[in-house]
């Protein structure tokens, strides 16, 4: 246990530290670097899912068919691969879709419907079918308690670690855990929306014991606070998928209503969350920099969230973030350019702390030497003060180098 | 003249092209290169002017002034400097503003009314008025009809070179002259709204007689289908204003109805305004390529352009044709981002007259060799067919390279 926090502790795991799921990796032909591709994750009993997806308007057929096996009560499976979306290919998509997931449930003795698909990679290509299938017996028979990390690493693509987060917490004398993982260092601006919804893949598992109905309600607020408030460079993905697996073997007495359980399940799965989705923005693209946007004072929530994201999707304030220069006038040109009403002479912005913008204007006793010191540090902080109401939101992105452009520039070919 | 257009014919030329317009630039203290950062722009007799303004909730002072200004029934002179945005400084800004405003008009012998302000450059840092009040008497001495290139030298700040447009149509027997000149290279998304409303700067001259309302209504239109739809970084900035003066000295019949005199005025002032905007792009920060996207078959035009600007706002596009790697998917996923509804299998997309997505899945009869070459090219053009109506926008836009990223890291210091 490393650190204590609220009334959760942080552990160090996985997808598969909470009890009776397990995992497994394996290359099954679909990425050219031979990198691990296909992966499998398993829940020894019955398991309520809930689910988050791209709100893209093309959405790739892992997700049509996820969307589908979601209607079935139970869940006891999930297969994902990298290195291909499965998105823009006809319907030769769907029916590759389905055919993992068949196969994997005559692997696995469960019903194709309980089990669910995940893909991230390429759009417009279609999978090795072939050689995927033929994967799948192996990636089933080595399914191990200890295999989370190997999932973690199966299904990234550009990213440059693997992402793991865990909380061990108490719910009605029992110990129950949350882990989860999540890939994605392009593509990201996530919209997800709760049942009807990066290329960010995210995947939290969970022994508590939660109707679907809660577990639907804290994964769409945890997201509102996570996954939906991180930008990499503002472009969304039509694969963007989240999912959260509850398998109840805690055997805690079921959490059905909201009440201090709810509560203490919720703190949990938003730190999880929270954790993941910034190591997202941390190994963002070329990232060498951690930016965080926080807008306070403003008059609503949305409205808040809505000026925050727009900073951080600034290519503007990610460059001079990225060349130390502490130009403050690129953020309030972001907020402004939100389309959310507000009063600029009441406006107050600070870097790292530092005030710099005072009453819509430049605070004259910011010293150029403090600022460009806190400029210079890994972790950027930037607050923007609205005083215009109780609205606050926290948005997550990195900085805008070079790198990014060279990773980008040749990625398909 | 150049080559010949609809019923206007291109001409060499600027702001000062048409009658009665007299201009100048020097360099009054503002910029550290010692470049020209001061202009004037005179009309020997009354105009009419139509502006368009940012619709960033944080505004230049110098806007706040103009806008005033504009309540006067004509308009003789506008003063622009570049190198100071003259936004987020308190109250000293507008009093600034005004200073240079009441000098010119001095210097001239009209009303302070009747002089507009426009501004570019660093946020948030006061403008070094004393320098620029002391260069006005000697800006407004050398006023000359053969200057129009030198002031759109002056208004430039990241801009690697001028831009000017001119076209001369006939009205009722009449030769009528439209120039104009145009800055901006970063901070460009404009969204501008006229009577309202980069830093896009763009200053439209011509000796048409024109009513004030038929202007506006010009303005708005051309607006919409030149600088509205350019993006170089998708950043929005404070300082955005067009400005359009019309001062009569061709002695048409004054335009004062909608008809052939007006249509024809109006295709003359969209050639000027589209080359300018698309002369911006070009001379994007760090462009080395061009990207025209054009969407056609959308349910209405506003569907079709909130997609076009979507897609040129994708830096994932950006990258991959800075990378010359004909990486489709990302178009699609930008496509299918924007909040508009529409039937992703159903969608062609084109790159370079080369379809490669039919009926929203990838078209395999592609050539990936030719794809490739189409992709090296200097422009790229992007055609979306939504095929369910006929709404059509065409935005611009510039690739992403290394370049920006340098340019953009130490700009203000």
């Amino acid at each position: 246990m490393k650190r204590t926090h609220q009334k959760f502790s942080v552990v160090r795991g996985g997808v598969t530290t909470a009890k009776g799921f397990l995992a497994n990796a394996l290359y099954s032909g679909i990425k050219k670097s031979g990198r691990k591709d296909l992966a499998l994750l398993y829940s020894v009993s019955p398991a309520v899912a809930s689910a988050a997806f791209t709100t893209n308007a093309f959405v790739s057929s892992s997700i049509e068919l996820t969307r589908e096996h979601l209607r079935s009560k139970t869940t006891r499976a999930l297969i994902v691969n990298s290195g291909n979306a499965n998105c823009a290919v006809g319907r030769t998509g769907y029916g590759d879709a389905r055919l993992m997931a068949r196969l994997a449930a005559r692997e696995l003795g469960i019903e194709p419907v309980e089990v669910l698909v995940a893909s991230t990679g390429v759009i417009g290509k279609r999978m090795p079918i072939d050689s995927v299938s033929k994967a799948i017996p192996e990636l089933a028979r080595g399914l191990d308690r200890g295999k989370g990390g190997v999932f973690a690493e199966a299904i990234l693509t550009t990213d440059t670690r693997k992402r793991e987060s865990c909380v061990r917490l108490e719910i009605g004398g029992k110990e129950v855990t949350i882990g989860g993982t999540a890939k994605g260092a392009g593509m990201i601006y996530p919209e997800l929306k709760t049942e009807n919804h990066a290329t960010l893949l995210s995947f939290i598992t969970t022994d508590a014991d939660i109707s679907k109905g809660l577990l639907d309600e804290a994964l769409e607020e945890a997201i509102g606070q996570s996954f939906n408030m991180i930008s990499v460079d503002g472009d969304m993905s039509t694969n963007d998928t989240v999912l959260a697996f509850a398998n109840g073997l805690a055997g805690n007495e079921r959490i059905s209503g909201k009440g201090s359980d709810f509560e203490n399940f919720k703190a949990g799965l938003d730190y999880v969350m929270g954790e993941l989705a910034r190591m997202v923005v941390r190994d963002g693209e070329g990232a060498t920099k951690f930016i965080e946007v926080k807008v306070k004072g403003a008059r609503s929530m949305a409205d808040a969230r809505r000026i925050a994201r727009k900073v951080t999707t600034s290519n503007l304030l990610k460059t001079c973030v990225h060349g130390g220069d502490p130009n403050w006038g690129r953020i309030i040109a972001s907020a402004g350019s939100s389309a959310v009403a507000f009063r600029p002479e009441k406006v107050d912005v600070y870097l790292g702390g530092i005030k710099v913008v005072s009453a819509g204007a430049r605070f004259e006793k910011a010293a150029a030497k403090r600022l460009k010191d806190v400029f210079m540090k890994k972790d950027v902080a930037i607050t923007v003060d609205l005083k215009s109401g109780r609205g606050e939101a926290i948005a997550w992105t990195c900085d805008l180098s070079k790198e990014y452009v060279n990773i980008n520039a040749e990625y398909s070919t």
